[in-house]
């Protein structure tokens, strides 16, 4: 057959598209996706296919070339192109076999990941990797294969460090910045903390998004190093690096069934540290009832999993288990969660003191890990660090490097929530709380959130204020709020 | 967010769909393959997010709307949209729990499938279901009620007959069109066979791919049936048609890995059948080297597994274990396997007798099933139809009543290939055969495959031909060549 070269003057930016009329398709035998090899004169190229349904753009006996391919082949319209089906890449067949469940090895995952980060791989046959990788948990020996391929195949950040140390939070906890306060404590003690955050994936905010409220966090490398290299530490975006590209490719498509593969969480966050040279690394797992690890079981098990992978990685790592069953701070959504740690940093008396008190303990416990204190010590620091606004004043460094910002208005739609019975504060719960932190428009909306404003074990009257909500938008209120009139015995126990 | 509309003039076909500039997207936190629901006046709709990675078509602060979404919204380019996430349909939770091993119910299969057949689900979420089918075998209990939702949200072809037969072969040898030479001799039984086929996945041609060689098998519904009522058989093209159109959207998933997941493959079939009526069914079960079924053992369990599942069903089954070690017929690829069974009907001396006494004992294995003959006495009786010339002039009846089609050249680019050897031929290999009539053309290419000249058993002279390569370009041509040459020795094998 032959087709005939229809130019679409549109760009993807990346990949090689070539679209087909559905009836070419059909006959040729082709599925949209299917890697085919286009030859023109002398020049040929693989692109993916796409299949049009109408005939409105593509009709039959065309094949439309967007602009990466037109210019690749330097197709002018009407020239006549041969077609035929390319090989797949050679991650395939690993990729059949993982799904049986067989192990693989260095190599293999080597493969996978160059096709992976080379864009060889079509969202489809990646997301059959990650299912894989789900349904067969991998071993820690496989783990380690992915971890070295995954940071071979990308940048290395090296600030000028003996010690370089970093923290990490599974995450699924609301509020809980704590990064953001511990990040400068350490760094006032003289410590190297390059700290890059990924985006939130299924949280209200991530620490990127909280510290973009207050300073740019989408550093180049270079800018990153040489912030580091000046203030000691910084808090920026992970995700328009190249540090461990291969694991943003990968999160992307376990994004629309919001999984965590275990294997792959463990590979993605080691990989990354490794990528910013890390020699020392504090992970917390929160765990409870409304946190993504329910069961101590589960959580110790992921860090027994942690430790053994930092060892066989060569990092030196304190793995905490912490309570999260309740959100930490009073503040849910950027720009809340912002304020909450602006004023621990500056000992404000209203500040959140869960909050304050766990960044002390985790901070602690990196000063004990990489000997900055006798061992249970360096909590002691911490506070010290904390109390005297060095910690503040390092924030404040930090901010000015990475490039301040102001930081956005609150969302100027609120409603409060009021106590419906005099009591105890027996039980916050995440989860909803979580949620309707998104439903109100956080993270898209920096400003939308929750604020709350009661403790745990606190004494509340009779319709005295629980929390408020904010939105930028009248209907996120109305159907944040529809959310917590649904739930509403939920939220906040009290007795 | 304020994004301004930017109409792209692009239709999918299908699908809503809008695309960010990446940076919009980022920071909205939105990922390609979202689901945003997007509002403008009084209009909402849900679309898929893209994501443009230049600001070459999508400049920052634009929303481009391909036709669809556009035309839903009745939008203008510079309106302002409100842009925010949408709620994932109901299937990606249960979708979770299989990946996770769970076994799901009557209603969940049926959510799943609803979701499937409306186009609720990106292609990495179907992905994920197909590979958690994959990695965790579904009961029988499972596939009846997958089958059960995929002919429910589908037509259904009714013929006017009690009796109705289908026959099918789970693939995997090339040549072996059985198929269209069965039919003819049922319906000219005066058995109803509604023969309904797919396309090739991983052989060189399919039924359809070689019917469609004779006749138009691009039939409609309505087509079938008076084609059907009117001869008593046809054999067309399954991929247009709405039934089962559930499967037709797994098939697409399954098939950038080419992989046959059992349950799906199970329930694709038997429902494909319930949606023609088929009351008796024959399934062949070709196993053995180079073959889809290596070891007896898999063929034999596949065959429970059918045999469970029709019973379920509620249909008469009867299903053969056959050789699958060697290429059925002496042509692959469309018009030589075309020209093997017009020879075979034709009972012209050249034809393979292979494909004959295979399609004997099948057709003859139905007549015993439907009780058409005594227990065994059918085989006799597919002979005597065959033999006689009364199956000929039913295949001429339904390819005229399908609409003749004027068979296509062969291609004129030629290879043969000779004994280097004298000796009796003892082998010849399915997979090669299979792999180099792809790659000599077919089947995008109907003229092109391999024409072998042997029979297993047979004495050949050294410089005897033993196969010919067909093409319709010179390039095909030699790689194809270039793949003998590779593997010759393994073809086929002399001693």
């Amino acid at each position: 057959m032959k087709l005939k070269v229809l130019k679409a003057n549109i760009s993807t930016g990346k990949r090689k598209i070539a679209v087909l009329n559905y009836k070419n398709a059909n006959e040729l035998d082709l599925f949209a996706g299917d890697r085919i090899e286009l030859k023109l004169g002398k020049r040929s190229t693989i692109c993916i296919l796409d299949v049009a349904h109408t005939e409105r753009h593509v009709p039959v006996g065309k094949i439309m070339l967007y602009d990466e391919t037109a210019e690749f082949l330097r197709a002018k319209n009407n020239q006549v192109l041969a077609i035929r089906i390319a090989k797949p890449p050679s991650s395939i067949k690993l990729i059949k076999h993982k799904l049986t469940g067989r192990k693989l090895n260095k190599i293999e995952y080597r493969t996978i990941v160059e096709d992976i980060v080379n864009d060889n791989l079509s969202d489809i046959e990646l997301t059959y990797f990650v299912a894989a990788c789900s349904a067969h948990n991998l071993t820690i020996t496989e783990i380690k294969h992915l971890i070295d391929a995954i940071v071979k195949t990308g940048s290395i950040i090296k600030p000028k460090s003996k010690i370089i140390v970093d923290k990490h939070c599974v995450g699924g906890v609301s509020g809980n910045r704590t990064t953001m306060i511990v990040t400068p404590i350490l760094a006032a003690a003289g410590l190297t903390v390059p700290k890059t955050s990924s985006k939130a994936i299924t949280s209200p905010s991530g620490t990127a998004n909280t510290m973009a409220c207050l300073a740019n966090v989408s550093l180049g490398e270079k800018e990153i190093l040489k912030v580091v290299n000046k203030v000691g530490a910084c808090m920026v975006w992970g995700g328009a690096l190249n540090l461990a590209p291969a694991d943003d490719k990968i999160i992307r498509v376990e994004h629309p069934l919001c999984i965590d593969v275990s294997g792959l969480l463990l590979s993605s966050i080691i990989s990354k540290k490794i990528s910013v040279s890390a020699t020392h690394l504090l992970i917390d797992i929160p765990w409870g009832k409304g946190s993504k690890f329910t069961s101590k079981k589960e959580a110790k098990l992921l860090k027994r999993k942690f430790k053994l992978i930092c060892n066989v990685s060569g990092i030196k790592s304190k793995i905490v288990l912490t309570d999260g069953r309740s959100p930490v701070g009073y503040g849910l959504g950027p720009v809340l969660e912002a304020i909450d740690v602006m004023k621990v940093l500056r000992n404000d008396e209203t500040a959140p003191q869960d909050l304050k008190e766990k960044s002390i303990i985790l901070a602690g416990k990196l000063f004990d890990l990489v000997g900055k204190t006798f061992w249970g010590k360096g909590k002691v620091l911490a506070r010290i660090i904390l109390e005297s606004g060095s910690a503040l004043d390092k924030m404040n460094e930090i901010i000015h490097a990475q490039g301040k910002k102001r930081l956005p208005p609150l969302g100027k739609f609120r409603k409060n929530i009021f106590a419906t019975k005099a009591g105890k504060v027996k039980h916050v719960d995440n989860k909803h709380f979580s949620k309707i932190t998104k439903i109100a428009g956080a993270p898209i909306s920096k400003g939308s959130g929750v604020y709350i404003k009661v403790n745990l074990g606190e004494k509340v009257k009779k319709g005295s204020v629980l929390f408020s909500i904010y939105s930028s938008t009248k209907a996120e209120l109305d159907y944040a709020f529809d959310y917590f009139k649904n739930n509403k015995s939920e939220f906040i126990i009290i007795s």
